[in-house]
C-alpha cells in the first residue's frame, strides 16, 4: 500500500466524534497514552472478524464495521465492564472509499453512542479482516465472571435467542415469501448484522448476579462454560425460551435446536440468587426472561413445558464459511 | 475450526511462564481483568503481520512469533514505556501442530525475556495474519513522543541501519557466493527476521530525548515523523550512519539509499539536547551513534563527508509483497 492509500485509510478514521479525557495522546505517535481510572481494573477483550468466515462476503460494510465493535461491546457487557477505549487493527485487499465510508460509519455511530474512543490501530493490506480490542472499566468486587453460578440461582436471558442463527440460513438460502414473512425474515438478518451489545444490562447486573455470560457461540455452549466453571448443571425449559416473533413464524415449530446452538445473538445469559430477581430484573433496559434453574448436578438439560428431557445437541456453534475467503 | 481444533491452539498458548501480579484474570472469561499501576499511564501500540505482505510465506514458525511481538515491544520501547501485558489474535488456514509450536515458542521466548504476560487473544480460521497488541506503562513526564526535538538536538541511532532491508532483498535473489559472504547473508537475514526491540535503551532515554521513535518503515520515513511533529528540520551526515560489517561487505560501495529507506530494522533514532550527549550514551545497553543534528531550516539533508548535499529519495518504505498471500 502506497504512503497515500494508506493516509487515504487514515483520513476515515480520524473523524471521531469522541474525545476521552482519559487519552491524554491517541493516535499519531509510536503508541497511545491512558489514563486508567485510580481504584479500577481494566477489562479487556479481543475479536477478530474474517470475511467468509464471520460474516458473508457480500456483507454491507456499515454492518461489517458495527458488528466488529459490537461483539468486542458484548464481552465487556457480560464482565459488567464499562466501554472507554478501542484499537482497531483493519485489514483489506485495497482501499476501497465508499466500503471505508460505510465501515467508519458503522463502527463510530456504535463508538458514539458508548462513548469509546478509538486510540489506535493499524490497517494493512492483505484480505479482509477485522481484529478490535476493547477496553472497559470495572471494579474488582463488581466483576461477572462465569465461575460464580450456584444451586438454585435462577437462569435468565436478556432478548431472545436464535434470531442471529436462522437470520444466516434464511440469507442463505433466500426464497419467494409474503411480504410478512419478508419482514420477518429482514428482522432476523438486522439481529445478525446489527447485534445491541447489553452494555447496559451488564453495568446493572453489577454486584447483583452470580455469573454472565454473552451467548456468542451459541446458549447451549455459552451457558456450558458457566456451568463448567461454576461446577454446577442446570436444568432450562424450552418452552420458557424467549424467542421474537419474526423467529415464532419462520422457524419449524418446536425448532429448539435452532434456538440453542445457533450464536450471534449477543445477548447476556446470566445467574441471579433467588429472592432478587424482582429487584434486579426492573433495573434492566430490555426484556429479560427467566428460563431455568441452577442445579447441584451437573449436565445441562433441556425440559418441556412437561418437565420431561430433550435430546437437544449442546455442542458448540462453529462459524460458518460462506465461501472461499478473499 | 472445530471446538477440538480450536482446543488444540488453545493449548499451545497456556504454557506461558509468565504470571503477573498484576493480571487478577487472565484468558477464560469474556475478558481479561488487569490491574494498571497507579499514577501511571499506559502506552498502547497494535501492529498486524500478514503473510505475503510483512514476511515471505516460507519464513519459520518461530520468527513469525518472534517478530509479531518484536515489532509492538519496538513501538513501546520509542515511547519509554515498561512492557506488561500482551494480547495475539491470530488467524490461520488450518491448525498445524508443527507450525503452532514454532510460533509459540518464538513468541514466548521473547515475552519472557520482557516479562510480558499473554492476557487475551481469539484464534481464528482464515489466511494466515498475526496481530498484537501490547500495553506497557509510562509516566505523563517521561513518555518519549515524537515532537520534542529542538535545533541545535543531536540525532542518535541505536544500532546499525540498513541490514533488515538488505537482508530481504538478498533472500529474495539468493546467489552462489563464497563463506564469508553467506556468513554475512545470514547476519542480515537474522536481523530482518529477529529485530532486537529496544527496550531497554527506551527507558533508560526517559526523561533525556527530546524524541523518540523506532525504525520500522526506513531512517528517511521516520525521522521525517519527528521532523514534521518537531516542526524542524535535520542534518544528516551519510558517513556516519552506523553500518553492520556484513552490510559493508554486501551493499553496493556507497549505497546510503538502502541504509536510510529500506526499514524493518527497530534501532530507536532519537535527539538528545547538547550536553547530554556523554551521560546518557553512557547509560545504554547497546551501541549508539550520532548521525546528525537539528536545526530550524525545515526539510531533511543528506550530506557528505564534505558537507555537500546527497540526493536520496525520502519516501517511506512499502513493505513487499512475497507472492501470493495464503
Amino acid at each position: 500500500m502506497t504512503c497515500s492509500e494508506f493516509d487515504l485509510i487514515r483520513h476515515f478514521f480520524a473523524g471521531q466524534c469522541i474525545q476521552r479525557v482519559d487519552v491524554p495522546l491517541g493516535i499519531g505517535d509510536d503508541a497511545a497514552l491512558l489514563a486508567p481510572p485510580p481504584g479500577r481494573l481494566l477489562a479487556v477483550s479481543v475479536d477478530t472478524l474474517i470475511a467468509g468466515v464471520h460474516f458473508p462476503l457480500d456483507t454491507a460494510a456499515r454492518a461489517v464495521g458495527y458488528k466488529s465493535l459490537a461483539v468486542n461491546l458484548s464481552d465487556l457487557a457480560a464482565m459488567g465492564a464499562e466501554p472507554a477505549w478501542v484499537t482497531l487493527a483493519l485489514s483489506l485487499p485495497e482501499p476501497d472509499e465508499a466500503w471505508l465510508t460505510g465501515f467508519a460509519q458503522g463502527f463510530f455511530d456504535l463508538a458514539s453512542t458508548h462513548s469509546v474512543q478509538l486510540v489506535g490501530g493499524d490497517t494493512t493490506r492483505g484480505p479482509l479482516s477485522i481484529t478490535v480490542q476493547v477496553t472497559g472499566f470495572v471494579s474488582q468486587e463488581q466483576a461477572l465472571l462465569r465461575n460464580g453460578a450456584q444451586p438454585g440461582d435462577g437462569v435468565f436471558l436478556t432478548g431472545t435467542v436464535g434470531d442471529a442463527g436462522l437470520g444466516l440460513r434464511l440469507y442463505q438460502q433466500p426464497s419467494d415469501a409474503s411480504d410478512a414473512s419478508n419482514d420477518a425474515t429482514m428482522h432476523l438478518v438486522h439481529r445478525l448484522e446489527f447485534p445491541t451489545p447489553r452494555v447496559a444490562a451488564g453495568l446493572a447486573l453489577r454486584g447483583c448476579a452470580s455469573s454472565a455470560i454473552d451467548v456468542s457461540d451459541g446458549l447451549a455452549a455459552d451457558l456450558g462454560h458457566v456451568l463448567t466453571a461454576s461446577g454446577v448443571g442446570a436444568d432450562i425449559h424450552v418452552d420458557q425460551l424467549p424467542l421474537s416473533s419474526a423467529y415464532r413464524l419462520l422457524a419449524s415449530k418446536n425448532d429448539w435446536q435452532t434456538a440453542v446452538s445457533t450464536g450471534d445473538d449477543y445477548e447476556l445469559c446470566f445467574t441471579l440468587p433467588a429472592g432478587q430477581e424482582t429487584a434486579v430484573l426492573a433495573g434492566l433496559d430490555c426484556t429479560c426472561t427467566r428460563i431455568g434453574e441452577i442445579s447441584a448436578d451437573s449436565g445441562l438439560r433441556w425440559r418441556d413445558a412437561d418437565g420431561q428431557q430433550l435430546a437437544l445437541d449442546n455442542t458448540g456453534f462453529d462459524h460458518f464459511t460462506f465461501g472461499k475467503p478473499q
